[in-house]
């Protein structure tokens, strides 16, 4: 069953770096706003473009770090930034583009955490952790880094796309569903979710039951 | 020498699992507070409750995690989490026995990542920051995340009654007393200290000594 | 050649210990300001002294960490915080001692860093971001703990320098230029830059082309 006319593997890596491209405008925008400088920027927009899978290599013991072997992340981060710094005023007008690419990111972060860390032989409970952490890591270090609140944590459907993304793919799984086509449900299910939430604004509901 | 019916693993264990509880619920309660959601609360009580031993365990080198492989951690830490947001105007009634419970924790967590340090072959004085560090790096998280100043750093008895549980336990070794008698003698000395400090409001006095 | 009496390895032993110190000064300095405790200042100093070298190794996967086979660093540390602590008066006499010694801390952790990395068989432009982050990223955790944005980043020429640094090297040593001796050259081309920066007040301009 083949689906796809390029390797699904090489669908996977660039919608990888359409999310490192989120990632990395999204902290070039909020580094610029605090005031600092190109470098800084630029270090900020390594720490939330490849945070995330950093802190799950180093908990999963995973050697050497991805973006130490594959120098595209390091290059297009940077480039990235380098071009949001100098045309800061067409932020707004890629604005849409931007969220766009984040729940992709979000979506294929999720993907990749997920799927290394059971061919890593953790069990499927971790698993999951490991998709959020790969994809919340990063932009949660860069709120904090930058002195905010981290954004990810807070009433959005972030984290729960994530979670959902992965219980699709185990019951699919155990259902015998094939890998890679699984692979793509779990990648839509995560980014239609993202981008449900983001167009009609839904939030996580609190469930405290008692005043 | 056998002062326990159940073995001291056991019993370490279970006050390991009471500190757990405590960590998950003052994350929860300050996350709520912050305005996280359902699983932002989870993720910041997780990081709480193992983050300590996550960070010593990347410092020595020890894998797998050892939440990766007992999943209780995960489940427990998820359990209270929920527990607290559906009920939360219960914590101000449960708010003395998540003081003692921190206590424990506080307790367990030191005597835990001591021992796993000299386990590992670390010298002394490192073996005593590794406890300091189990005890304290979840919490110091959890406020970072939260955009507060760490509490632990603060005027309290905290970091201290780490290192004075670890200086008896050498003491107490040098002297020839029994390891699993000392784990307990460490963990009360530690656990009393504490308790004494909340109690009479205890807390470190500047040593500054000229103005 | 052999330009030095004693050996090369000694001095930027010395020198790193030299940065230790401005590292641990500057924490205490502003641990005391947010009101931590005698302890609390010493874990900051810690993590602003070896944070950023202990982050480079767990991303390189060296073990064990530094400072937990020569104690010298926790030794100097605590020794520099503590004498801090007691003589706080003395910190705006010294001020200028602690610019100096955080430039040639800034420039040895860069040089450590750079070669440590190229050492362990890292490509040239992760060795360069190696040297950044033994550099900047104590300084930028202890900003983070005290819930400061981190000064390294913002329009100061830090991150600027250690890269220029790293750049002569390389093309030096593309040149065939004595390893030895190109140690030192990146070394002082650091620091000069640094000094300059502190003493001119010179800022990193912002690059946004179009307002």
């Amino acid at each position: 069953m083949q689906y796809f006319f390029i390797a699904p593997d090489t669908i996977l890596y660039l919608l990888d770096m359409i999310g490192v491209v989120a990632c990395a405008a999204a902290a070039t925008l909020l580094a610029q706003h605090k005031g600092f400088d190109i470098f800084g920027c630029i270090l900020v927009s390594m720490v939330n473009g490849f945070g995330g899978g950093t802190v799950r290599d180093l908990l999963l013991d995973r050697h050497p770090m991805f973006w130490m072997t594959d120098l595209n992340y390091v290059i297009v981060i940077t480039a990235t930034s380098l071009i949001l710094q100098m045309f800061f005023h067409i932020y707004h007008k890629i604005d849409k583009a931007v969220k766009l690419f984040d729940a992709i990111g979000l979506a294929t972060f999720s993907v990749i955490g997920f799927k290394v860390a059971l061919a890593q032989g953790a069990l499927p409970l971790i698993a999951v952790l490991m998709g959020i952490c790969t994809a919340i890591v990063g932009g949660m270090t860069r709120d904090i880094i930058c002195n905010e609140i981290p954004l990810v944590l807070q009433k959005e459907i972030y984290i729960t796309a994530s979670i959902l993304g992965s219980c699709v793919y185990l019951v699919l799984d155990w259902l015998g569903v094939n890998t890679g086509f699984n692979d793509f449900i779990m990648l839509s299910v995560i980014f239609i979710i993202r981008m449900l939430a983001v167009t009609f604004d839904w939030h996580l509901p609190s469930i405290r039951l008692v005043r």
